[in-house]
């Protein structure tokens, strides 16, 4: 049984490996696949968009774990979502959104015997997340984890239409320095943009489209826009970082007007 | 059987990956987990608390090899030590401190059957520890490996308490910019700081303490002191970076004064 | 059947994980291991380099999966290279010219039904090579996965001797700013250098060589030159980075004048 692991604790610390150990000593059989650990610390939306970006590679069965959770201690809930294919596990801040339908199974995790009994105050990735995804792994069901609930939370919708005008704003920025915008292909009618169309962000004016990042003609620093891989609308720069070039930073507000 | 690794070769480079390769091509059925591969280079103080945070999450069995080693290729010595749950492999430079009673059974590795015959004056980790690791993971015994040893190298001490004062340093920056300090929870009889407390630190002094990240109330920038998840005392500063807002780094001196 | 995964896409987003989702999805038996996901953006040599480092430390039989790709969505073609001991599967720039042989057997990727009906411009990471990596671990051939082709691409030579003097570059920075150089031991008649040589970097002149990095005498900031573990010269500095102190980075020229 896999069971993949996203969180913004990053590397250099003795985190995810606790994270690790405790899943084997309770389930050896687990198979613990890393999504990311290097999500911007705290930044509950670009860890939405970077499991989005993986969770449907994995086989049916497969145990979601996320923990991106600045609420760490307060009393913010704990669940468990189950779909058709996957179990996620986290904290309910809204970080399944873009995974999960709604409505979904939603459980919140109860205080039981498949969790240690002294729990921590800063590190529930480890002293219940990682015991709950051992647990349904092992083949508990999350039922006997949590008491079932209505309203996970959910994140606000990424973009707002206003006639040919679509509002939104950066959730991701990437290792080459692209910035994702929250606008998916298909609320577009065409893969193309229109001919004419223009993409604000940061002060900038962006009037050209790639298809690939390098499709000619190259021009170093130049910004364009493109589908990115999961068809989200992308803002890069030829040979450069588009973040850096045009100074762009998660949370920034981008307008897309279709001409 | 699980091996772990903790390095400070960083994940950019070949050499985790050839160390893998080698445990791998000598014991196809080992399970190679990372701990970390992010130590602050050569700083065997902050690699001996992250092996602390992760190493007694793993099953009983698990083989834990540290690399970080200052004086490869000289004459320090590289040790097996063997605890009731545990074999560490490393050099013999206080890595394990943390994580081993005093006295500890320990053996220090000689050139056998199951070490290459070249071995490289740059990379132990792929040439020595690696094999003796996989070898380990294979059954064989410490005493086939190398020769019982009394005194491996220890750390000094991290604390020195003098009347109501606790003198220690900053052993550990994490990927939050949170400051550990070297003084433990245990070392003091109450779970609650006294009232009245101050830690001089850097040039600051900290007078509040909170109980999870985000208590109330919230003050940007203002620093905190908290038993971190390994129950050391942590320096840090809501919504921002201890190290960067107070310019802490490892090595510096910290005291705590109990009023 | 292990895969082995180098790129420089990061640890930090999907990209990774959507690969080995991908592996795991249509090879559930596949041991998937991480060489490196830290190569300099682009930098095909660099990423030549480290996959030398670590590629023959694995099992026969071993899949190894590269994939720094300035021109993915261009005509350039997608290869498997078959040599007695691996398979390697990636975009066909010269990405395995150090780790196979001339002539070696080659096999251009064609779409095929082991290939997703649709494919991406931007992550054939994850839509052609992961899959291709997985029906090869599966025990399809290469044969029945591509063409035979006669003329995959190779990096033009890495040094250029004349006389008692080797001209190279820079072909890859280390976690701890070592640089280096495109100079192997072989290429010399003799371990140690000759009593007089000299090596002209970036403005600096190098004439010390050590055979470990703690060889004393230790002048923190001094640069010397040393055989890394893979025995290509190395310029490194002591206690601290030589990319930094020299201001070295990838591809920049480097001679060696042998006295």
């Amino acid at each position: 049984m896999i069971i993949t692991l996203l969180t913004d604790y990053g590397l250099d610390d003795y985190y995810v490996a606790a994270m690790k150990g405790v899943i084997l000593s309770r389930y050896s059989k687990a198979r613990v696949i890393d999504i990311s650990h290097g999500i911007e610390a705290q930044n509950v939306l670009s860890a939405a968009y970077v499991l989005l970006g993986a969770y449907q590679q994995f086989p049916a069965g497969t145990i979601h774990l996320a923990v991106v959770d600045p609420g760490v201690g307060s009393s913010r809930r704990r669940i468990i979502l189950r779909t058709d294919r996957y179990n996620f596990v986290g904290p309910d801040n809204g970080l399944f959104s873009l995974v999960t339908p709604e409505p979904v199974e939603a459980f919140e995790i109860q205080p039981a015997a498949y969790l240690p009994a002294s729990v921590s105050n800063t590190f529930h990735g480890r002293d219940i997340f990682a015991p709950v995804a051992a647990a349904l792994a092992a083949g508990i069901k999350p039922e006997e984890l949590g008491s079932s609930i209505r309203d996970p939370k959910r994140l606000a919708p990424l973009a707002e239409v206003t006639g040919s005008s679509i509002k939104s704003k950066i959730i991701h920025i990437d290792r080459f320095g692209s910035a994702v915008i929250g606008i998916e292909r298909r609320q577009l009618n065409s893969d193309v943009l229109p001919r004419s169309f223009a993409v604000h962000a940061g002060g900038a004016v962006i009037e050209v489209q790639k298809r690939f990042y390098s499709e000619e003609p190259v021009v170093s620093g130049e910004p364009f826009v493109i589908w990115g891989s999961l068809n989200f609308l992308e803002i890069a720069v030829a040979n450069g970082s588009a973040a850096a070039v045009l100074k762009l930073s998660c949370g920034q507000e981008v307008t897309l007007e279709l001409g």
